[in-house]
Protein backbone atom coordinates (compact mmCIF):
# COMPACT_ATOMS: atom_id res chain seq x y z
CA UNK A 1 0.00 0.00 0.00
CA UNK A 2 1.49 3.24 -0.77
CA UNK A 3 0.70 6.63 1.05
CA UNK A 4 0.95 10.03 -0.85
CA UNK A 5 -0.37 13.71 -0.13
CA UNK A 6 -2.17 14.96 -2.98
CA UNK A 7 0.17 17.23 -4.61
CA UNK A 8 -0.68 20.90 -5.52
CA UNK A 9 0.17 19.80 -9.25
CA UNK A 10 -2.03 17.14 -9.54
CA UNK A 11 -5.33 19.83 -9.42
CA UNK A 12 -6.70 21.28 -12.02
CA UNK A 13 -8.69 24.65 -12.29
CA UNK A 14 -11.85 22.88 -11.36
CA UNK A 15 -10.20 22.33 -7.81
CA UNK A 16 -9.89 18.86 -7.85
CA UNK A 17 -7.46 15.81 -8.85
CA UNK A 18 -7.33 15.90 -12.56
CA UNK A 19 -8.38 12.02 -13.30
CA UNK A 20 -5.46 11.04 -15.70
CA UNK A 21 -3.30 11.02 -12.30
CA UNK A 22 -5.50 7.81 -11.02
CA UNK A 23 -3.72 6.06 -13.90
CA UNK A 24 -0.47 7.81 -13.07
CA UNK A 25 -1.00 6.43 -9.56
CA UNK A 26 -2.21 2.99 -10.63
CA UNK A 27 1.49 2.42 -12.85
CA UNK A 28 3.30 3.50 -9.67
CA UNK A 29 1.36 0.97 -7.56
CA UNK A 30 2.06 -1.68 -10.01
CA UNK A 31 6.35 -1.18 -10.08
CA UNK A 32 5.73 -0.98 -5.94
CA UNK A 33 3.76 -3.69 -6.57
CA UNK A 34 6.60 -5.71 -7.75
CA UNK A 35 9.33 -4.39 -5.57
CA UNK A 36 7.25 -5.76 -2.64
CA UNK A 37 7.15 -9.18 -4.32
CA UNK A 38 11.51 -9.19 -4.64
CA UNK A 39 10.58 -8.89 -8.48
CA UNK A 40 11.88 -5.17 -9.30
CA UNK A 41 10.47 -4.36 -12.48
CA UNK A 42 14.03 -3.00 -13.38
CA UNK A 43 15.26 -6.37 -13.29
CA UNK A 44 12.79 -8.10 -15.22
CA UNK A 45 13.81 -5.37 -17.89
CA UNK A 46 17.29 -6.44 -17.70
CA UNK A 47 16.43 -10.17 -18.22
CA UNK A 48 14.33 -8.79 -21.26
CA UNK A 49 11.03 -9.08 -19.62
CA UNK A 50 8.59 -6.07 -20.03
CA UNK A 51 5.10 -6.08 -18.74
CA UNK A 52 3.14 -3.88 -21.33
CA UNK A 53 -0.14 -2.42 -20.80
CA UNK A 54 -3.17 -3.97 -22.58
CA UNK A 55 -6.03 -2.48 -20.92
CA UNK A 56 -7.10 0.15 -17.99
CA UNK A 57 -10.04 1.88 -16.46
CA UNK A 58 -11.05 3.61 -13.45
CA UNK A 59 -14.45 4.67 -11.92
CA UNK A 60 -14.42 7.75 -9.69
CA UNK A 61 -17.10 7.83 -6.73
CA UNK A 62 -15.35 10.81 -4.98
CA UNK A 63 -13.37 14.09 -6.20
CA UNK A 64 -9.84 14.38 -4.30
CA UNK A 65 -8.32 17.87 -3.11
CA UNK A 66 -4.77 19.36 -2.89
CA UNK A 67 -3.05 18.07 0.22
CA UNK A 68 -5.57 15.36 0.44
CA UNK A 69 -4.06 12.17 2.02
CA UNK A 70 -4.77 9.18 0.45
CA UNK A 71 -3.75 5.57 -0.39
CA UNK A 72 -3.08 3.50 -3.55
CA UNK A 73 -4.00 -0.07 -2.97
CA UNK A 74 -2.78 -2.24 -5.55
CA UNK A 75 -3.10 -6.34 -5.78
CA UNK A 76 -3.02 -9.07 -8.49
CA UNK A 77 -7.12 -9.75 -8.93
CA UNK A 78 -6.48 -12.41 -12.28
CA UNK A 79 -4.41 -14.44 -13.78
CA UNK A 80 -4.20 -15.77 -16.88
CA UNK A 81 -1.74 -17.51 -19.14
CA UNK A 82 0.21 -14.91 -20.33
CA UNK A 83 -1.24 -11.77 -18.87
CA UNK A 84 -2.66 -10.54 -15.62
CA UNK A 85 -4.61 -7.69 -13.98
CA UNK A 86 -4.08 -5.91 -11.28
CA UNK A 87 -6.95 -3.56 -9.36
CA UNK A 88 -5.87 -0.32 -7.68
CA UNK A 89 -8.25 1.09 -5.06
CA UNK A 90 -7.42 4.61 -4.23
CA UNK A 91 -8.92 6.32 -0.66
CA UNK A 92 -8.73 9.15 1.65
CA UNK A 93 -9.14 7.45 4.98
CA UNK A 94 -12.18 4.82 4.32
CA UNK A 95 -13.58 6.38 1.50
CA UNK A 96 -12.90 4.91 -1.94
CA UNK A 97 -12.47 8.01 -4.35
CA UNK A 98 -11.09 5.74 -7.40
CA UNK A 99 -11.46 1.85 -8.04
CA UNK A 100 -10.10 0.50 -10.97
CA UNK A 101 -7.48 -2.26 -12.89
CA UNK A 102 -4.87 -2.79 -15.54
CA UNK A 103 -4.61 -5.30 -17.56
CA UNK A 104 -1.18 -6.19 -18.56
CA UNK A 105 1.07 -8.80 -20.32
CA UNK A 106 4.01 -11.03 -20.08
CA UNK A 107 6.36 -10.38 -23.19
CA UNK A 108 9.89 -11.07 -24.07
CA UNK A 109 11.80 -9.41 -26.37
CA UNK A 110 14.02 -11.84 -28.22
CA UNK A 111 16.17 -10.87 -31.23
CA UNK A 112 14.11 -7.32 -31.10
CA UNK A 113 10.88 -9.07 -31.43
CA UNK A 114 8.41 -9.48 -28.69
CA UNK A 115 6.59 -12.15 -27.73
CA UNK A 116 4.05 -12.72 -25.18
CA UNK A 117 4.97 -15.44 -23.31
CA UNK A 118 3.42 -17.96 -20.70
CA UNK A 119 3.48 -15.94 -16.91
CA UNK A 120 6.55 -18.90 -15.09
CA UNK A 121 5.43 -20.41 -12.63
CA UNK A 122 7.35 -19.12 -9.44
CA UNK A 123 6.25 -15.40 -10.53
CA UNK A 124 2.57 -16.84 -10.46
CA UNK A 125 3.09 -18.17 -7.14
CA UNK A 126 4.57 -14.89 -5.86
CA UNK A 127 2.00 -12.81 -7.78
CA UNK A 128 -1.16 -15.05 -6.31
CA UNK A 129 0.27 -14.70 -2.70
CA UNK A 130 -0.08 -11.01 -3.34
CA UNK A 131 -3.29 -11.21 -4.79
CA UNK B 1 -10.15 15.08 -34.42
CA UNK B 2 -7.15 16.57 -33.21
CA UNK B 3 -3.59 16.03 -34.48
CA UNK B 4 -0.35 15.80 -32.61
CA UNK B 5 2.72 14.32 -32.82
CA UNK B 6 4.27 12.47 -29.31
CA UNK B 7 6.22 14.61 -27.67
CA UNK B 8 9.39 13.68 -25.90
CA UNK B 9 8.06 14.18 -22.57
CA UNK B 10 5.10 11.61 -22.89
CA UNK B 11 7.49 8.85 -23.73
CA UNK B 12 8.90 6.78 -20.83
CA UNK B 13 12.08 4.67 -20.84
CA UNK B 14 10.66 1.65 -22.35
CA UNK B 15 10.97 4.07 -25.36
CA UNK B 16 7.05 4.42 -25.99
CA UNK B 17 4.13 6.04 -24.85
CA UNK B 18 3.29 6.42 -20.70
CA UNK B 19 0.10 5.12 -20.89
CA UNK B 20 -1.53 7.55 -18.67
CA UNK B 21 -1.25 10.32 -21.58
CA UNK B 22 -3.99 8.81 -23.57
CA UNK B 23 -5.91 9.88 -20.64
CA UNK B 24 -4.86 13.39 -21.06
CA UNK B 25 -5.56 13.18 -24.45
CA UNK B 26 -8.97 11.95 -24.16
CA UNK B 27 -9.82 14.53 -21.49
CA UNK B 28 -8.29 17.43 -24.41
CA UNK B 29 -10.42 15.53 -26.92
CA UNK B 30 -13.30 16.12 -24.62
CA UNK B 31 -12.68 19.84 -24.19
CA UNK B 32 -11.88 20.64 -27.89
CA UNK B 33 -15.25 18.55 -28.75
CA UNK B 34 -17.33 20.90 -26.88
CA UNK B 35 -15.08 23.46 -28.68
CA UNK B 36 -16.24 22.91 -32.10
CA UNK B 37 -19.93 22.36 -30.84
CA UNK B 38 -20.02 25.91 -29.76
CA UNK B 39 -20.53 25.03 -26.37
CA UNK B 40 -16.43 26.01 -24.82
CA UNK B 41 -16.51 24.09 -21.21
CA UNK B 42 -15.04 27.84 -20.15
CA UNK B 43 -18.73 28.83 -20.94
CA UNK B 44 -20.48 26.08 -19.27
CA UNK B 45 -18.20 26.38 -16.03
CA UNK B 46 -19.89 30.29 -16.08
CA UNK B 47 -22.94 29.29 -16.12
CA UNK B 48 -22.17 26.89 -13.08
CA UNK B 49 -22.27 23.40 -15.07
CA UNK B 50 -19.46 21.55 -14.45
CA UNK B 51 -19.03 17.51 -16.63
CA UNK B 52 -17.11 15.81 -14.06
CA UNK B 53 -16.14 12.17 -14.89
CA UNK B 54 -17.48 9.43 -13.74
CA UNK B 55 -15.13 6.51 -15.54
CA UNK B 56 -12.65 6.22 -18.11
CA UNK B 57 -11.33 3.06 -19.29
CA UNK B 58 -8.97 2.70 -22.69
CA UNK B 59 -7.84 -0.75 -24.82
CA UNK B 60 -3.92 -0.10 -25.91
CA UNK B 61 -3.47 -2.28 -29.40
CA UNK B 62 -0.22 -0.89 -30.14
CA UNK B 63 2.47 1.09 -29.25
CA UNK B 64 3.54 4.91 -30.07
CA UNK B 65 6.94 6.35 -30.41
CA UNK B 66 8.35 9.59 -30.33
CA UNK B 67 7.60 12.19 -32.67
CA UNK B 68 4.70 9.55 -34.50
CA UNK B 69 1.95 11.91 -36.37
CA UNK B 70 -1.11 11.00 -34.30
CA UNK B 71 -5.23 12.04 -34.59
CA UNK B 72 -7.28 11.86 -31.31
CA UNK B 73 -11.31 11.22 -32.40
CA UNK B 74 -13.23 11.91 -29.90
CA UNK B 75 -17.04 11.53 -30.08
CA UNK B 76 -20.85 11.34 -28.04
CA UNK B 77 -21.39 7.89 -28.42
CA UNK B 78 -24.20 7.10 -25.62
CA UNK B 79 -26.59 9.63 -24.40
CA UNK B 80 -28.21 9.14 -20.98
CA UNK B 81 -30.56 11.66 -18.65
CA UNK B 82 -27.88 12.87 -16.58
CA UNK B 83 -24.63 11.01 -18.13
CA UNK B 84 -22.74 10.77 -21.27
CA UNK B 85 -20.11 8.15 -22.83
CA UNK B 86 -17.43 10.11 -25.17
CA UNK B 87 -15.34 7.72 -27.26
CA UNK B 88 -12.09 8.59 -27.86
CA UNK B 89 -9.51 6.25 -30.78
CA UNK B 90 -6.32 7.32 -30.78
CA UNK B 91 -4.53 6.73 -34.10
CA UNK B 92 -1.08 6.83 -36.22
CA UNK B 93 -2.75 6.55 -39.81
CA UNK B 94 -4.75 4.04 -40.32
CA UNK B 95 -3.88 2.17 -37.27
CA UNK B 96 -5.75 2.15 -33.61
CA UNK B 97 -3.56 2.56 -31.18
CA UNK B 98 -5.99 2.88 -28.10
CA UNK B 99 -9.51 3.19 -28.03
CA UNK B 100 -11.45 3.67 -24.77
CA UNK B 101 -13.88 6.29 -23.59
CA UNK B 102 -15.02 8.70 -20.90
CA UNK B 103 -18.22 8.23 -18.68
CA UNK B 104 -18.91 12.18 -17.38
CA UNK B 105 -22.40 13.53 -15.60
CA UNK B 106 -24.11 16.98 -16.35
CA UNK B 107 -23.94 18.79 -13.03
CA UNK B 108 -25.28 21.99 -12.09
CA UNK B 109 -23.35 24.07 -8.79
CA UNK B 110 -26.40 25.98 -6.82
CA UNK B 111 -25.09 27.63 -3.07
CA UNK B 112 -22.32 25.45 -3.28
CA UNK B 113 -23.31 21.86 -3.97
CA UNK B 114 -23.03 19.87 -6.97
CA UNK B 115 -26.24 18.23 -8.40
CA UNK B 116 -27.06 16.48 -11.54
CA UNK B 117 -29.31 17.33 -13.37
CA UNK B 118 -30.88 16.30 -16.74
CA UNK B 119 -29.30 17.72 -20.00
CA UNK B 120 -30.94 19.93 -21.15
CA UNK B 121 -32.86 19.43 -24.64
CA UNK B 122 -30.50 22.26 -26.85
CA UNK B 123 -27.54 20.11 -25.67
CA UNK B 124 -28.57 16.93 -26.05
CA UNK B 125 -29.38 17.98 -29.43
CA UNK B 126 -25.94 18.83 -30.35
CA UNK B 127 -24.40 15.26 -28.66
CA UNK B 128 -26.42 13.59 -30.77
CA UNK B 129 -25.56 16.30 -33.61
CA UNK B 130 -21.94 15.43 -33.41
CA UNK B 131 -22.34 11.63 -32.01
CA UNK C 1 13.56 16.64 2.91
CA UNK C 2 11.80 14.21 0.95
CA UNK C 3 12.24 11.14 -0.28
CA UNK C 4 11.35 9.67 -3.46
CA UNK C 5 12.01 6.88 -5.80
CA UNK C 6 12.02 7.23 -9.48
CA UNK C 7 8.83 6.81 -11.45
CA UNK C 8 8.74 5.07 -14.99
CA UNK C 9 6.67 7.75 -15.69
CA UNK C 10 8.80 10.43 -14.60
CA UNK C 11 11.40 9.17 -17.38
CA UNK C 12 11.63 9.46 -21.07
CA UNK C 13 12.48 7.64 -24.08
CA UNK C 14 16.38 8.84 -23.36
CA UNK C 15 15.74 6.26 -20.34
CA UNK C 16 16.41 9.35 -18.07
CA UNK C 17 14.42 11.54 -16.13
CA UNK C 18 12.32 14.18 -18.38
CA UNK C 19 13.65 17.45 -16.70
CA UNK C 20 10.71 19.14 -16.48
CA UNK C 21 10.09 16.45 -13.62
CA UNK C 22 12.70 18.53 -11.66
CA UNK C 23 10.38 21.37 -11.30
CA UNK C 24 7.75 19.40 -10.60
CA UNK C 25 9.33 17.98 -7.36
CA UNK C 26 10.53 21.72 -6.73
CA UNK C 27 7.25 22.74 -6.49
CA UNK C 28 6.36 19.54 -4.14
CA UNK C 29 9.18 20.42 -1.87
CA UNK C 30 7.81 23.73 -1.38
CA UNK C 31 4.64 23.14 -0.80
CA UNK C 32 6.27 19.98 2.04
CA UNK C 33 8.57 22.93 3.15
CA UNK C 34 5.62 25.14 4.44
CA UNK C 35 4.12 22.30 5.71
CA UNK C 36 7.06 21.23 8.14
CA UNK C 37 7.14 24.84 9.34
CA UNK C 38 3.45 24.66 10.27
CA UNK C 39 2.06 26.77 7.88
CA UNK C 40 0.57 24.65 5.32
CA UNK C 41 -0.74 26.39 2.01
CA UNK C 42 -4.05 25.18 2.48
CA UNK C 43 -4.46 27.17 5.42
CA UNK C 44 -2.48 30.42 3.44
CA UNK C 45 -5.23 29.82 1.01
CA UNK C 46 -7.84 29.75 3.29
CA UNK C 47 -6.80 33.41 4.37
CA UNK C 48 -6.95 34.86 0.84
CA UNK C 49 -2.68 34.79 0.66
CA UNK C 50 -1.04 33.08 -2.11
CA UNK C 51 2.55 32.50 -3.17
CA UNK C 52 2.79 32.81 -7.00
CA UNK C 53 5.64 31.36 -8.57
CA UNK C 54 8.10 34.55 -10.28
CA UNK C 55 11.09 32.58 -11.63
CA UNK C 56 12.52 29.28 -11.52
CA UNK C 57 15.27 27.79 -12.97
CA UNK C 58 17.66 24.48 -11.90
CA UNK C 59 21.32 22.95 -13.08
CA UNK C 60 21.23 19.95 -14.13
CA UNK C 61 24.51 17.33 -13.15
CA UNK C 62 23.96 14.47 -13.52
CA UNK C 63 21.08 11.72 -15.13
CA UNK C 64 18.67 10.24 -12.93
CA UNK C 65 17.10 6.70 -13.66
CA UNK C 66 14.19 5.00 -13.14
CA UNK C 67 14.30 2.91 -9.35
CA UNK C 68 17.09 5.51 -8.40
CA UNK C 69 16.66 6.52 -4.50
CA UNK C 70 16.46 10.15 -4.36
CA UNK C 71 16.09 13.21 -1.66
CA UNK C 72 14.79 16.78 -2.44
CA UNK C 73 16.09 19.30 0.02
CA UNK C 74 14.32 22.44 0.08
CA UNK C 75 15.17 25.74 2.36
CA UNK C 76 14.69 29.43 2.00
CA UNK C 77 17.61 31.07 0.79
CA UNK C 78 16.89 34.69 0.52
CA UNK C 79 14.30 36.79 1.66
CA UNK C 80 12.95 40.22 0.69
CA UNK C 81 10.75 42.14 1.67
CA UNK C 82 7.48 41.04 -0.72
CA UNK C 83 9.37 37.97 -1.85
CA UNK C 84 11.63 34.88 -0.76
CA UNK C 85 14.20 32.42 -2.80
CA UNK C 86 13.79 28.39 -2.14
CA UNK C 87 16.65 26.17 -2.55
CA UNK C 88 16.62 22.75 -4.13
CA UNK C 89 18.76 20.35 -4.47
CA UNK C 90 18.38 16.85 -5.62
CA UNK C 91 20.54 14.18 -4.55
CA UNK C 92 20.77 10.14 -5.21
CA UNK C 93 22.47 9.23 -2.50
CA UNK C 94 25.58 12.28 -2.62
CA UNK C 95 25.34 12.89 -5.97
CA UNK C 96 23.68 16.15 -6.78
CA UNK C 97 22.09 15.74 -9.56
CA UNK C 98 20.06 18.89 -10.03
CA UNK C 99 20.35 22.17 -8.11
CA UNK C 100 17.91 25.21 -8.59
CA UNK C 101 15.55 27.71 -6.95
CA UNK C 102 12.51 29.31 -7.27
CA UNK C 103 11.35 32.49 -6.49
CA UNK C 104 8.07 33.70 -4.87
CA UNK C 105 6.16 36.20 -3.80
CA UNK C 106 3.83 36.97 -1.15
CA UNK C 107 0.62 37.83 -2.37
CA UNK C 108 -2.91 38.28 -0.95
CA UNK C 109 -6.16 38.24 -2.72
CA UNK C 110 -8.50 41.49 -1.76
CA UNK C 111 -11.95 42.14 -3.40
CA UNK C 112 -10.39 39.78 -6.12
CA UNK C 113 -7.74 42.35 -6.77
CA UNK C 114 -3.90 40.28 -6.12
CA UNK C 115 -1.51 42.54 -4.00
CA UNK C 116 1.98 41.86 -3.25
CA UNK C 117 2.38 42.82 0.18
CA UNK C 118 5.09 42.76 3.14
CA UNK C 119 5.68 39.29 4.40
CA UNK C 120 4.74 39.38 8.35
CA UNK C 121 7.48 39.27 10.72
CA UNK C 122 5.98 35.90 12.17
CA UNK C 123 6.11 34.28 8.72
CA UNK C 124 9.77 35.96 8.07
CA UNK C 125 11.22 34.52 11.35
CA UNK C 126 9.79 31.30 10.65
CA UNK C 127 11.23 31.42 7.02
CA UNK C 128 15.10 32.51 8.68
CA UNK C 129 14.59 29.55 11.17
CA UNK C 130 14.33 27.23 8.13
CA UNK C 131 16.83 28.78 6.17
CA UNK D 1 6.29 29.19 -33.21
CA UNK D 2 3.72 26.84 -31.84
CA UNK D 3 -0.02 27.61 -31.54
CA UNK D 4 -1.61 25.82 -28.41
CA UNK D 5 -4.44 26.35 -26.29
CA UNK D 6 -4.11 26.09 -22.28
CA UNK D 7 -5.41 22.44 -21.23
CA UNK D 8 -7.10 21.68 -18.92
CA UNK D 9 -5.10 19.31 -17.20
CA UNK D 10 -2.48 21.71 -17.27
CA UNK D 11 -4.02 24.62 -14.58
CA UNK D 12 -4.02 24.06 -10.67
CA UNK D 13 -6.10 24.53 -8.23
CA UNK D 14 -4.91 28.07 -8.14
CA UNK D 15 -6.91 28.50 -11.47
CA UNK D 16 -4.04 29.04 -13.64
CA UNK D 17 -1.50 27.21 -15.19
CA UNK D 18 1.09 25.20 -12.94
CA UNK D 19 4.43 26.22 -13.57
CA UNK D 20 6.35 23.39 -14.57
CA UNK D 21 4.32 23.29 -17.65
CA UNK D 22 5.97 25.76 -19.00
CA UNK D 23 9.12 23.63 -19.05
CA UNK D 24 7.40 20.59 -20.88
CA UNK D 25 6.67 23.31 -23.69
CA UNK D 26 9.96 24.14 -24.16
CA UNK D 27 10.77 20.86 -23.91
CA UNK D 28 8.65 20.80 -26.76
CA UNK D 29 9.30 24.21 -28.18
CA UNK D 30 12.60 22.80 -28.70
CA UNK D 31 12.24 19.31 -30.38
CA UNK D 32 9.84 21.25 -33.03
CA UNK D 33 12.82 23.99 -33.45
CA UNK D 34 15.03 20.83 -34.44
CA UNK D 35 11.96 19.64 -37.09
CA UNK D 36 11.72 23.06 -38.31
CA UNK D 37 15.47 23.48 -39.30
CA UNK D 38 15.18 19.53 -41.32
CA UNK D 39 16.68 18.53 -37.83
CA UNK D 40 14.49 16.24 -36.12
CA UNK D 41 16.10 15.18 -32.87
CA UNK D 42 14.83 11.54 -34.13
CA UNK D 43 17.33 11.50 -36.72
CA UNK D 44 20.25 12.42 -34.48
CA UNK D 45 19.20 9.90 -31.81
CA UNK D 46 19.59 7.31 -34.86
CA UNK D 47 23.24 8.85 -34.90
CA UNK D 48 24.02 8.58 -31.66
CA UNK D 49 23.33 12.22 -31.10
CA UNK D 50 22.37 13.51 -27.66
CA UNK D 51 21.43 17.02 -26.74
CA UNK D 52 21.29 16.40 -22.94
CA UNK D 53 19.52 19.48 -20.59
CA UNK D 54 22.10 21.21 -18.64
CA UNK D 55 19.97 24.12 -17.18
CA UNK D 56 16.92 25.39 -17.80
CA UNK D 57 14.66 29.00 -15.75
CA UNK D 58 12.18 30.63 -16.68
CA UNK D 59 10.64 34.13 -15.85
CA UNK D 60 6.86 34.19 -14.99
CA UNK D 61 5.30 37.61 -15.99
CA UNK D 62 1.58 37.39 -16.20
CA UNK D 63 -0.83 33.94 -15.18
CA UNK D 64 -2.20 31.28 -18.00
CA UNK D 65 -5.90 30.51 -17.72
CA UNK D 66 -7.30 27.38 -18.60
CA UNK D 67 -8.30 28.09 -23.05
CA UNK D 68 -5.88 31.04 -23.16
CA UNK D 69 -4.42 30.63 -26.84
CA UNK D 70 -0.78 31.16 -26.41
CA UNK D 71 2.97 31.06 -28.75
CA UNK D 72 5.43 29.52 -27.80
CA UNK D 73 8.44 30.88 -29.93
CA UNK D 74 12.02 29.30 -29.53
CA UNK D 75 15.06 30.28 -31.16
CA UNK D 76 18.73 30.11 -31.05
CA UNK D 77 19.91 32.51 -28.86
CA UNK D 78 23.79 31.67 -28.26
CA UNK D 79 26.49 28.95 -29.96
CA UNK D 80 29.46 27.96 -27.68
CA UNK D 81 31.57 25.44 -28.60
CA UNK D 82 29.85 22.10 -27.51
CA UNK D 83 26.55 24.02 -25.91
CA UNK D 84 24.07 25.78 -27.16
CA UNK D 85 20.98 27.88 -25.32
CA UNK D 86 17.90 28.29 -26.79
CA UNK D 87 15.44 30.92 -25.61
CA UNK D 88 11.81 30.34 -25.04
CA UNK D 89 8.95 32.87 -25.04
CA UNK D 90 5.62 32.52 -23.90
CA UNK D 91 2.95 34.88 -25.37
CA UNK D 92 -1.21 35.00 -25.06
CA UNK D 93 -1.48 37.24 -27.84
CA UNK D 94 1.11 39.73 -27.04
CA UNK D 95 1.47 39.91 -23.59
CA UNK D 96 4.23 37.48 -22.40
CA UNK D 97 3.66 35.59 -19.91
CA UNK D 98 6.91 33.45 -19.38
CA UNK D 99 10.26 33.79 -21.33
CA UNK D 100 13.25 31.62 -20.06
CA UNK D 101 15.77 29.70 -21.70
CA UNK D 102 17.28 25.55 -22.03
CA UNK D 103 20.99 25.43 -21.93
CA UNK D 104 21.85 21.80 -23.59
CA UNK D 105 25.33 19.72 -25.10
CA UNK D 106 26.41 18.37 -27.76
CA UNK D 107 26.90 15.05 -27.22
CA UNK D 108 27.75 11.27 -28.22
CA UNK D 109 27.43 8.27 -27.48
CA UNK D 110 30.32 5.97 -28.05
CA UNK D 111 30.76 2.62 -27.11
CA UNK D 112 28.42 2.89 -24.31
CA UNK D 113 30.21 6.42 -23.43
CA UNK D 114 28.69 10.07 -23.52
CA UNK D 115 31.27 12.27 -24.51
CA UNK D 116 30.55 16.25 -25.25
CA UNK D 117 32.12 17.36 -28.83
CA UNK D 118 31.88 20.42 -31.17
CA UNK D 119 28.78 20.91 -32.50
CA UNK D 120 29.50 20.30 -36.58
CA UNK D 121 30.08 23.85 -38.85
CA UNK D 122 26.73 22.76 -40.60
CA UNK D 123 24.70 22.30 -37.76
CA UNK D 124 26.20 25.67 -36.39
CA UNK D 125 25.13 26.83 -39.43
CA UNK D 126 21.29 26.22 -39.04
CA UNK D 127 21.03 27.09 -35.80
CA UNK D 128 22.44 30.42 -36.70
CA UNK D 129 20.20 30.61 -39.56
CA UNK D 130 17.59 29.78 -36.67
CA UNK D 131 18.28 32.22 -33.99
Amino acid sequence: MLNARVRWGETDAGGIVFYPNYFHWFDWGTHELFHSMGLPIQSLLEQGILTPILGAACDFSAPLYYDDDITITSSFAELKTKTFRIEHVVRRGDVVTGRGHEWRGWVVRENGNLRAVTIPEEVRRLMQADG
